[in-house]
């Protein structure tokens, strides 16, 4: 039961669409990414997603419109909905999902992670209390 | 499917101690909060909790420790755990747990809160998109 800082952790990778795990709790995962680029277009089988940005300014596109999203946005994609982030700016977000949530959702490619990094506590939050 | 701003929907209400819905997916809610003062000592019997300050500096007390959390800081209680949150200044935090769990956990006094407040997505966003 450790605390972490946002602002660490985002400063602590450079990949981008490489979501990790930064929380654990009730079978659900807190990730983060930095992103920057087109995504896939994909849906989630079963799961709802929650995107909120840290900085940064994001484009949730859908099929029939487009959700711009700026730093303290919030925006669900509910499960089903075809969907695809676009940032023209590199953008550190967060992510509330089910444990087991690929980025990719129904698509498989060279961008799914499988095995998102996770981050240890103690490592990130450099106490040992 | 409406995007909401953290700053926004925490400028719109000013009672502390009652959590506000602001989001749900997955059997969770999204919920946030200004707080003030100290909170009963409680534990959720079967729900761990994510608290993310927004905004100002938080005291989370254990029974054998406090852990301090200021802007940006997150972490996770785990069911059982008994746990309190003090607050010397006000402390915008937003909350990650079931749907469903009461805010006092096992205790139930004129702080818990049955019902919380839940925002309009279209109310608070101000837009019709």
């Amino acid at each position: 039961m450790e605390k972490a800082n946002l602002t660490q952790l985002f400063s602590s990778f450079d990949d981008h669409w490489s979501p990790k795990i930064v929380a654990e709790l009730n079978g659900q995962h807190v990730k983060i990414a930095k992103i920057l680029g087109e995504f896939v277009w994909h849906h989630h089988e079963s799961e709802d997603e929650l995107f909120l940005v840290h900085r940064g300014r994001l484009r949730i596109e859908f099929r029939d419109r487009t959700v711009e999203l700026k730093e303290g946005d919030m925006l669900v994609v509910p499960r089903g909905v075809e969907h695809r982030p676009v940032a023209d700016e590199e953008v550190e977000l967060l992510l509330f999902e089910p444990a087991g949530t690929l980025n990719t959702g129904n698509v498989s490619n060279e961008r799914t992670v499988r095995e998102p990094g996770r981050f240890s506590p103690t490592a990130t939050t450099g106490t040992g209390s």
